[in-house]
Parts: C-alpha cells; sequence; structure tokens
C-alpha cells in the first residue's frame, strides 16, 4: 500500500531536495549516501506495512485496559515494540557515542510516517522517543544519562512527556505540580497531570516520565517551571510512586492510553537548571512538532491509497468510479496536498539537520531560523490538510466510508488530535506571527522563499513568484496597520503555507521535467497543474480577508468580539 | 443549551422570512401565525432538550445490539419515542384527513433541526417518517393506505427506505432485489439490501419497510425498479421473511442500527406503477435532504453552544479563552455558517410549503423550481459546513476536545455521514449544476438572487449584488465553454451557495437594523460583518477556479484525470 508514498518520498529526498548532496556537506552525516537513504526508506516502510498495519484496526477495536493500576496495550504491540528494537529502530538518529546510527532527522522522518501511515496508534509509543533522548542528552546529569540514556537510546525504555494540568494547557505556566528536595539530590514530586500519552503500557519494563513541575520558592508563571526525570521503577528496582489515575475515553487513537498520571510523592531528578524547564524542552519541539506534520502526511498518504485502490475496483454508472470528475477531483486534491506536505515536511527536517550539523556557525543559525520559521507552517498546515485530505478520501468511498471495516473513518478518527496537539494550530498560527514574521517584518520569509525560487526551471515559477509577492505585501501591509496578531495570524499562516507549497510545486515540476518521461513524473506535472489552478487560489480568499483587516483593524477586532459572544 | 438557537429561529422565521405572512397566503395553512409558530418551536426545543440530549452520549456509548433476530435500540430511546408520539409530535405536518395537524414544513424543519442538535442517532429513526408518510400517502392504494398510513401519521408504526445493495449505491439503476406477483395483488421480495436506517428496532412493534425491487421482465436501470411495501408484521399477524444479517459498525450515530437487511421471500405490496420506484419516492427527496442540511445546523449549533461555554470559562493566560482572538474566529465564524444555514434551510422549506399549498398552480410550479434548485445547496453546503464548523468547535476545547467526557467529538463523529447519505456532496454538485443550472443557462438562479436581493436597506446589499453577477459570469462562461460538469460542479455549488448566504445575511442585517438595539441584533449585524469581510472572500477563489476550468476544458480534464490515477 505504501509503494506509493516511499517512490514519492524518494523523489523528494533525492530528486528534489538532493538530500545526500545536502548531507554530504554535514560532517556527521556525511556517510548518508543515496543508497543508505533508499535502503532505511525502504526498511522502514517495509516494517510499518509489514508488522503495524496488521495491528491498526484490531488495536482500534480492542484498545488499551486499566487492571489493577497497570495498562495493558492492545495485543501483538508489545511484541511488534521488541521487534522494533530488534531490528534497531530507536537507534536510528541517536548518537553513535549512544549505540546510535546517527543518522539525520530526515531520514527518522521517513520512518515517522511511514509508522503514522500504518498505526498511528502504535506511533503514539514511539513517537516522542528521540525528543525525550535528545532533550536528557543535551541537559541531564552525567548521572541521570549514564543511568537512562542508552536504554532510551535501543528502546528499551520508553518516555513521556507529561506538562498538561486540568487547569494547564495551552498555558503551562499555571502548572501547580511540586517538586521538594529531599537534600540527597532528589525531588519528591506531588501533583495530578493529564494528556500523558503512554503513561503507562506493556511495551517495555521502564517508562521514564519527563514531568513540569515548581520547586519551592519559584516564581509564578513558566519561568517557574523546571523538568524532572521521573521513572516508573525506582533504581533500587522498587516502583515509584506515579498512579495511572484514568484512562481518557477518545474519539480516536484508542490503541494509544491516554493517562492521567498522579504523581503521589514520587521521587524524581532535576533535568536541566531550575526555572528552565521549558527550554530544556525546546531542544525536542520542533522536530516534535514536524512528526506530528507528519502525521497528517502519513494518514493522508494511506487513505489515498486506499480511496484510488477502492475508486478503481467500484463501479458505478458502467464504469469504475475513478473515472467520474467529482471522484478525481477528490483524490487529485489529496494527492496535491499530501506530496506537498511530504515535501515541505521532509524540506524542513533536512534544514533542522543542517542546524545541528552544519561546520559553518553561521550556516547553523541560518538554517535554524529557518527551521523554526517553517515548523509551525508543517505543524498547522500539514494537520489541517491532512485531516482534510482523509475526509475526503472517505468521502470517494460514499456512504462506506462510514463503515468501520474499510477502515477509512478510523484514520479520520485518529487523524483528529494532530490539529491539537504540540499546541494546537491556532498557537502555531500565533508563534509564527509573533515570533517569525513580525520581528524582522517577514524578511527572513522573503528571503526563504525567493531562494526558493531561484533558477526554477518551470513554467510555474513566474506564478509562485507573484503569490509570494503578493502576500509579502499584504502581510507587510497588515503589520504597518497594526492588525492585533489574533486576527491576522490564521490567514498569515495559510498564505505562508500555501506559497511554500507553490515554491516547491514549481521545482517539483522542474525536478519532473528534467527526468525520464514516464508515468510517475508526468502524473507528478499534473498534480502541479492541479495544485496552481485549483489549489494555489485560496491565496484569493487569504489575500482579501488580510485586506479587510487592514482596513480597519479595530472594527475588525470589536466585530469579532461581538460576533464571538464577549459581552460588555 | 438550544436557547440561542431557537431565539434565532425566530428571527429567521418572523423577522427574515416573514412566514406568517407568507403561509397567510397558502390557505392550508391560513391558521398558521407567529404565536403558533412560535408555540411549536418552543415546545420542539423544550422536547428535545428535556427528553433527548439527556439519552445522547448514553446512546453513543450503549449503542444498538442485534439478539436473536431482532435489535435493541439503546436505553430509554423507546420511551422517548412514545412520549413523541404521545406528545404528537409524529403528526405536526400530516394531513388532517389522517388525524394530523397540518403544519407546514418550515415548522417540521425546526424540528428537525432541535432534534438533530440534541441527538442526532434518537433523529434517525423519526428522520424519513414524514417521507415515507408522504410517498404512502401519495402513491399508496387505497387498501395499502387504509391499512398503513394512520399508523404512519401518528407514529405507531416506523418507516425505512430500503434502497442501497452492495453493488447500487450513487447507482440504484443496478439494484438486483426481485419481486415476483403472486397473483393475489402481493409479491414476493428476495434480495439484500444494505445501509438500512432503522432496519429493525424496538420502538414501534411495526415497521414499514419501502423497498426498490425488480419486477419479472423488467428492463435494466432505474426505469426497471418498482417501489414496494413489506410490512415487518404481515397483516394476519405473523412476522414477515425480512431478516437483520447483520449490523454495522460506523464512525457514530451508533445509537441508530444500520441494518442489512435480507428479503427472504417476504411478501409485499407495489406502491405506485411498476417502473415507476424512483418518481415515487421523489416526493419526499426535497423534504429529506433540506433535513440532512438541517443535521449540519442542528449539530453545529449545538456545537457553538457547548464551545462558547466552554470558552467563557475556559481561563489561560489570565482570561478567559474567549478574549483570545483566533478563539473568537473559530466561534464567530461557526456562528456566521450555523445562522446563514439556518437561513438558507428554513427559506428553502418554506418555498417548499408554497410548492405545495399556493393556490396559484403558477406560482406552485415556481416555488418548486426554486426549492429544487436549492434543495442541493442546502444538503451539500450546509454538511459540508456543519461539519467544518463542528470540527472548529472542537478545536476550541484544546485537547479536551478529542476526549469524550465533553461530548463534542460525538458530534463530529455523527454529523460526517451526513455529507454522505441522501446523495453525497458531490451527487449534490452535479444535480445541481446538470439539472438547474445548465437547461436554463442558470437563469432561474440569476432570477432568484434578484428578487432575494430587491429593495434590502443594507450597506451589505451591493457586495452581495456584486457577487452574484461576478459568479453569474463565471458560470455562464464556463457552461459556454462546454467544461465537463463534474469538473465544474463542485465550485459551482459552493459559490452559489455563498451568493445566497450573502443575500440572505444581506437581508439579515436590513432586517436587524430595523429591529430593537439589543444584544441579540447588534451581535446579528456583527456576524454579517464578518461574513462579508471574512467568508464572502471564497468567493474569490471558487472564480478563479472556474476561469481556470474555462482557460482550457480539456486540459482541465486530461490533467485532472492523470493526477487521479486514470492511467491509459
Amino acid at each position: 500500500m505504501s509503494q506509493d508514498a516511499l517512490r514519492d518520498t524518494r523523489f523528494v529526498l533525492q530528486q528534489l531536495l538532493q538530500a545526500p548532496a545536502v548531507l554530504a556537506g554535514l560532517p556527521a552525516h556525511a556517510e548518508v549516501d543515496a543508497a543508505l537513504i533508499d535502503q532505511v526508506a525502504e526498511a522502514a516502510h517495509e516494517f510499518a506495512d509489514g508488522l503495524l498495519a496488521p495491528l491498526n484496526a484490531s488495536g482500534d477495536r480492542e484498545g488499551c485496559h486499566l487492571e489493577n493500576g497497570s495498562v495493558r496495550a492492545p495485543t501483538g504491540f508489545a511484541w511488534a515494540w521488541s521487534e522494533f528494537v530488534e531490528g534497531g529502530w530507536p537507534l536510528l538518529a541517536c548518537h553513535p557515542d549512544d549505540g546510535g546510527q546517527g543518522l539525520p532527522q530526515v531520514v527518522e522522518a521517513v520512518l515517522h510516517e511511514a509508522i503514522s501511515a500504518a498505526n498511528p496508534g502504535w506511533g503514539m509509543y514511539f513517537g516522542i522517543l528521540h525528543g525525550g533522548y535528545a532533550c536528557l542528552r543535551a541537559h541531564g546529569s552525567e548521572e541521570l544519562k549514564a543511568r537512562y540514556l542508552g536504554d532510551l537510546a535501543s528502546g528499551k525504555s520508553l518516555v513521556t512527556m507529561a506538562l498538561t494540568e486540568p487547569q494547564a494547557g495551552s498555558d503551562l505556566g499555571l502548572c501547580r505540580t511540586r517538586a521538594t528536595p529531599r537534600g540527597d539530590g532528589s525531588v519528591v514530586v506531588e501533583g495530578t497531570k493529564i494528556f500523558i500519552s503512554g503513561g503507562d503500557h506493556d511495551l517495555t519494563h521502564q517508562i521514564v516520565h519527563l514531568v513540569l513541575a515548581r520547586l519551592p520558592d519559584a516564581p509564578a508563571g513558566s519561568r517557574g517551571l523546571s523538568l524532572f526525570l521521573v521513572p516508573k521503577w525506582l533504581p533500587d528496582g522498587t516502583r515509584n510512586a506515579v498512579v495511572v489515575e484514568r484512562l481518557e475515553e477518545k474519539m480516536g487513537l484508542h490503541a494509544s492510553p491516554t493517562c492521567v498520571l498522579r504523581f503521589d510523592g514520587a521521587t524524581g531528578w532535576l533535568v536541566g537548571e531550575p526555572g528552565r524547564g521549558l527550554n530544556a524542552m525546546f531542544v525536542m519541539m520542533n522536530a516534535a512538532r514536524i512528526n506530528v506534520g507528519l502525521q497528517g502526511v502519513g494518514a493522508a498518504g494511506a487513505a489515498l491509497a486506499q480511496a484510488e485502490d477502492y475508486a478503481t475496483q467500484r463501479a458505478q454508472g458502467g464504469v469504475p468510479i475513478l473515472r467520474h470528475a467529482p471522484v478525481q477531483r477528490l483524490l487529485a486534491q489529496a494527492r496535491a496536498w499530501t506530496e506537498g506536505g511530504r515535501m515541505l515536511a521532509l524540506w524542513t527536517a533536512l534544514r533542522l539537520d543542517q542546524a545541528h550539523a552544519h561546520p559553518d556557525a553561521a550556516e547553523r543559525e541560518r538554517a535554524l531560523r529557518e527551521a523554526s520559521l517553517l515548523t509551525p507552517i508543517v505543524k498547522a498546515l500539514l494537520t489541517d490538510q491532512g485531516f482534510k485530505a482523509v475526509s475526503d478520501c472517505l468521502q470517494v468511498f460514499g456512504g462506506h466510508g462510514y463503515v468501520s471495516e474499510w477502515g477509512i473513518e478510523q484514520r479520520l478518527r485518529d487523524l483528529r488530535v494532530s490539529l491539537l496537539y504540540e499546541g494546537t494550530n491556532e498557537i502555531q498560527a500565533l508563534d509564527l506571527w509573533q515570533r517569525r514574521l513580525l520581528p524582522d517584518h517577514a524578511q527572513a520569509f522573503a528571503q526563504l522563499t525567493t531562494r526558493l525560487l531561484q533558477d526554477v526551471a518551470s513554467p510555474w515559477a513566474a506564478a509562485a513568484t507573484q503569490a509570494a509577492e503578493r502576500l509579502l505585501t499584504a502581510l507587510r501591509n497588515v503589520m504597518d496597520a497594526d492588525v492585533p496578531a489574533g486576527l491576522a495570524a490564521p490567514s498569515a499562516l495559510r498564505g505562508c503555507g500555501l506559497v511554500l507549497l507553490a515554491a516547491l510545486w514549481a521545482r517539483a515540476d522542474a525536478a519532473a521535467v528534467g527526468a525520464a518521461d514516464d508515468a510517475f513524473h508526468r502524473r507528478k506535472r499534473a498534480t502541479a497543474v492541479l495544485f496552481f489552478t485549483q489549489l494555489l487560489p485560496e491565496l484569493e480568499t487569504l489575500l482579501a480577508q488580510l485586506d479587510a483587516l487592514r482596513a480597519d483593524p479595530r472594527a475588525a477586532a470589536a466585530t469579532l468580539a461581538l460576533a464571538a459572544g464577549v459581552t460588555e
């Protein structure tokens, strides 16, 4: 099923992004050549298709069970994890010092997409393992690293992020969980955390919780938050006081236990500096958000393969429904979004690799700035559109799409959370606007698109350039008119996303022109046409929306508040 | 919770559509004055909120069960039905000859919205009762009417539509179910039907199945289809050979049994003329599709009330999240779509009443033409946007929106099917294009919008008029360029919908200007501003899409097919 995604991944990495050449410039990854990338990508899809996909529907049906204080994952999940560990997959992007293979993020991104396509519930257990590993590696004491890092690298332990509390969601500064030093270097953690994915399970014996909590006398707000490592099992082999209070019932991802965890005087150790808890987690944030974006791409790609298959085999009106233009439109648009999302996400992951490993400090900084600019767009746009694309693919099935046996409705349920977690998509838009666009008057964004569109031998390059210029003018007008961030941010994020996709589709078209004249490349070019003629026109709407805000920002803000029900 | 919807319903019916004055011109409904409409609308919302809403979450959790060949509905559902019957609700729009109250469709539409908001699963049992009644009333023999019509009117019996077969979905002409005359006026029905909502249950003793089947020697295709009445219980008190083979597992609407029914030599009787089965069902189609559109409005209205409530009470960053512009945007846009949808659906229902009951035949015909033009738009646009609005309301809850206890994710799951049944939204677009726009070069649509925008005292009237003119030009250009229907239809339907909403919002604004300067009317006007400045701009995209199709229709068709995966 994922042959289509795999073929396109090869196109994006090799032909479009020229990943082998880029990685050759990074000493840590200089040996990652085209053959190695191909080999890992193929093996990742093979593992995902062969072992994980068969457990997707059964995992959804069976769900997770809390029994005697412990969580039992669906049948087969622990076995699949042991196979995954056996295959060395958790080690993929870990540092060779820790026994890892030291492969770049961009290759791990391919693995994340393949897993999200095959079994997103199972993927939740793995999702933040590398982030937890990287966080501990960057900020943990030597003692903590000696005790936990190796097992995280190998996948012998899994990890959670325990951030959210009932009263503290988007605003983590409201966290109340307390950490009281014992005097022996450890702390006693007390408080309740919610939405802890993989808070308990039977895939691994040990689970390492990374917990945001407040030391005594810590200031209010996010500056009073520190990060602590709280293991399920203490070094002396006794069970730590981490209690699973409840599993949440959810719309989807039934195979992934979302736990309410009570830290009931649990023992933990500080990670990083006191009061710098959020900072310690930054190291995992960009990659985590790119991976969430890839959940959108993975789900959409898998739904697309299913829907195309169905449309080819299902006949109505005397022909396969694939012959009907409205069905073609659903499929082709889903494809344009999926392949566009894959380009954007993998490109961002590659920039992140450059940010980590480029020999030149200035290049590292520029790459990090760009990756940070791209990341909220990847997260929000690719999950918004992933959801839309899966819904459109479901639509291809007619009434059958609503019935569980086809498996497509599960994809829609499973994916919905991606618009919410790792920062809601509204928060991504605010982050982009306030921290990436406003401070430099969209200068970095302008440079990025200009560079992306330099010397692109495609008839679409001019359309992409014009789109970029029009958006930039609109964004700057809105900034100059002091439009409140919350008003402008959603249209701005979508506009930036569309323009970046336009640039990438122009480059993809150029790459396809220069390649063999085969079915894959002809279809790639047709999909580019579809993007430019039917999807990029959404920019017209966004520009009109921004223009209306600019015309009278105060009236727009007052009207919006009134329509939303603010009374005073 | 539904006070907000009820207040707006009163605005739409009384202030915007002037329903009492319109109905006064229809002899059958001349006594339906403002007070009566108010009273029924209030009682409908009271019933829905009081009896049905409390069974919504439990019905989803418990689901339906097939036991010993019979279906058991969730706890409380049968009781609620008996209360509904007791209250005389099924009789609302039935003819006084059958013991009904003879109220207009537009009033029954209010009931449908209220039920869809409170408990869409329960609503499925009721959904097509009136349609089945109307079909039998119009086409049944005197004998069948004498036997079944009274019980359908009173709600003592319920009804199903047994149309779809495994190989025959959008194309009913592929139906294979056979009906063989016995010679005594009855037929023997053999075949399997799928997707039969309420195919069996314990709300009523009797269930009347309306079954599409083929008489011997019937021609192939849809002209060979006849309609048959097949009761669960035969007149002699024995059980008919209608077997529930399976209940489908679905994404949502777990409280409504979706049955695979095997007609295993069941006894039935012809309804209407041989070979005119689809025609016999036409009488129920417009109303049924308007009701599906109202499912979108009802779900969105209920989600909106929940999300506003949550946003008012949930504080992050030191203030209720209702103070944050991105949250306001989600809520205000959902409101603009919901209230717009309500205007469009109730207006269409009122036109349907005129089509049935106007004393002047020419007026009846004009009203029917208009209602038939509006119906596919109501069905597709209001379910598409209802789904989007519910999803946006879910987004307001952050991570909590994904958790079942808040009840919002159920709304999204329950509503998804509305984009599929009663003809997929893609089929609605084709219907609109091929049967309502193309034949008269969009003349009727032009007249409709012109009349709607005559003498509208709102500053937005000009924007709506301009939007209508631009769309009309684009549609006619596309027609003149012979763009294939399937390519143009989706953008055309959305464009027509947006233009109609623009006209209605301009009228709503004018009505609000002329009314008391209170919180409701100030908010209505603010929502109109939001519609014109942030939602109507979508038309820019649609016009650009249509224009790209017009530029080279053959290339557009070839590109689309290629991108969708058609190979040859």
